[in-house]
């Protein structure tokens, strides 16, 4: 019962602590968790009326083609239906890829830093990931396509990058896709798409026509609230789409999130309400990080990303005695916090600025 | 843009005719499925309790360790925790085990019929299906032991088996168990445990401590009516957990079918019944079937597996336009129905008659 070598040097997942065992330990009665880029407005209530449709059919499997929420995101995003594939989270659409098109000798080119899904497929496949260090904090594109071999199969490009939020323009993107060479296929990751409000941010869908070789990924757990539920999908050219369902478990999209979909994506107006609030969050955030000399990248999702100057482990405790939640560990002094509401932002930019003090009193001290 | 070479030959899933399509296209008002072994009960009313706490945490991703549900699960089968690993759907943990396991060059044990998913799972991660053919609808314990080589990775056994829904008995269970080398797995697939009744079935969890090499699969889609919201689980071995977890997505269950599931294990007496009322659908359907001279196998599910004598897809087709939806496609002339009320079994059972008589009345005017 030996399992398969590719997989021996991979972690399995560490869960961070519950909302409830931390506030149990630390006596905390309120705890704020910015650390995973959830929706800090929820979701629209559409969807609870959609829950209530359900309960008479909850022991029914799933639609296992999604029918019917196909046919509203292809009127949505003004797509082909057979452009379309949806997945358990858009993670399950990255783990789809790396099974349909890698194997192992096969290499794959990605950013250092980004989401680290990534790595993780192409690792369980026993191919081999080929990591590029970003360029201030953003995809370095010449340097991912010298990164291309015979070997690559997929290149990924996170546009906003999770953890960094920076974002690859239209034009750059576009000259990139012309340089690809064929045997090669382009993910392009927009999990935070909706988000970005920057008129250079590219219109992927666009671009679909002339590249058959890209493949966009979206999510509902975002901007539209639904991370409970677990759906994203990925769009491409119909013939990619039909090897990938050779992969797809028949029925690995639960019903409710199909429901909890279609009723999102009919609230447009809640979607638009939750971009501009975001953008003001970011404002909030960012000002205050320039008022205490910190550096940040340009924010482009609903997190922003910046250099605390301290060790992010001691940022990370001192906010949790706080029953602040954040996200460190990537990198000796890196933090990224989610934009959450703004009196959510208030104490938590609060804390950071006690901190920072506190830290500057002591080192001007010595 | 190759997709992998062992993927070629698979069918993607070929989506059924919705129930709204099918009553559109015949013109119906009430169409019956019992076609996917769902429980025609529904689930506990306590799972739409649960889903109703979770209306203001439908923005937060998941807990990704379960750890409430398996908590409850573990007391529940009186196993430790880290004896479990759950899935989207027992599905997920089939593909789990397969990713964990499998490579090319690998071989995997399974009967011919069976679950289809085994086989999928196995050939695209590029490894070898080796299929033995059931003796009188159940698995041949000793062809299968037979046909193990030291490439052999996992065996399947698929108890009660789907489609046949016969058994394996706990003491030709143990006695192979006894017999398999070391370097193979045995997946146990109990998805529809919960509904035998048979002494002589397999008490599988008392053979843990004993035989670290099973992995017992199980799943709320069946008799717990939870179909829908997409949960099963694995309990074997805590090393075998250990290595699952490597390539398990972190957030791979949805929140709201874990705290469905909770829900539903504290009902009980719902399952109960359930089983009670499936036996007598069970003894309802195979008298008829008794009268009208078809053979069945013995059905320890909730499904009831019978060669009709006459094409699958002229029986599917004449109850189709009857409004009622079974399972075919298994061999020439056999039907797989899914137990349900015993009205709706009444109304199988008189169109199957009505079948049966008429297509008699045309042999014997021939």
């Amino acid at each position: 019962m030996k399992a398969k070598a590719s997989i021996q040097g991979l972690e399995p997942y560490q869960p961070g602590k519950s909302l409830e065992e931390v506030k149990r330990e630390l006596g905390l009665t309120q705890v704020i968790k910015l650390a995973s880029n959830e929706n800090p407005y929820g979701c629209s209530s559409r969807v609870f009326e959609a829950l209530e449709t359900m309960k008479n059919r909850l022991h029914f499997y799933p639609d296992g083609s999604a029918r019917e929420l196909k046919e509203k995101l292809a009127d949505h995003l003004e797509v082909d239906e057979r452009r379309l594939i949806l997945g358990n989270g858009s993670d399950e659409v990255i783990q789809i890829l790396c099974r349909t098109f890698l194997e192992p000798g096969s290499e794959s080119v990605m950013a250092d830093l980004t989401f680290s899904r990534y790595e993780a497929g192409v690792r369980i496949e026993g191919a081999t990931p080929v990591k590029v260090p970003l360029k201030e904090g953003t995809h370095d594109l010449e340097a991912m396509l010298a990164a291309i071999t015979d070997q690559t199969r997929i290149v990924w490009i996170c546009n906003p990058n999770n953890p960094t939020g920076t974002i690859v323009s239209h034009e750059a993107l576009s000259d990139f896709l012309d340089r690809i060479p064929e045997h090669v296929l382009v993910v392009l990751d927009e999990a935070y798409h909706e988000y970005v409000t920057d008129p250079s941010y590219p219109d992927s869908i666009s671009l679909l026509d002339y590249n058959p070789q890209i493949v966009i990924l979206r999510t509902f757990s975002k901007i539209y609230g639904l991370a409970s539920f677990r759906i994203g999908y990925g769009i491409t050219h119909p013939d990619l789409i039909r090897e990938m369902e050779r992969v797809r478990e028949p029925f690995n999209v639960n019903g409710l999130a199909q429901q909890a979909a279609i009723a999102a994506l009919e609230d447009q107006s809640f979607i638009t309400y939750c971009r501009m609030q975001n953008r003001r969050g970011i404002d909030q955030i960012t000002r205050k990080l320039e008022e205490l000399g910190l550096e940040y990248f340009p924010a482009h999702g609903n997190f922003v990303f910046f250099d605390a100057k301290i060790p992010g482990e001691e940022v990370f405790q001192f906010l949790l005695r706080k029953g602040l939640i954040v996200r460190t560990g990537f990198g000796p002094t890196n933090v990224r916090i989610t934009v959450g509401k703004e009196e959510e932002n208030d104490q938590l930019l609060q804390a950071l600025e006690e901190l920072i003090i506190s830290k500057r009193g002591l080192a001007s001290n010595v």
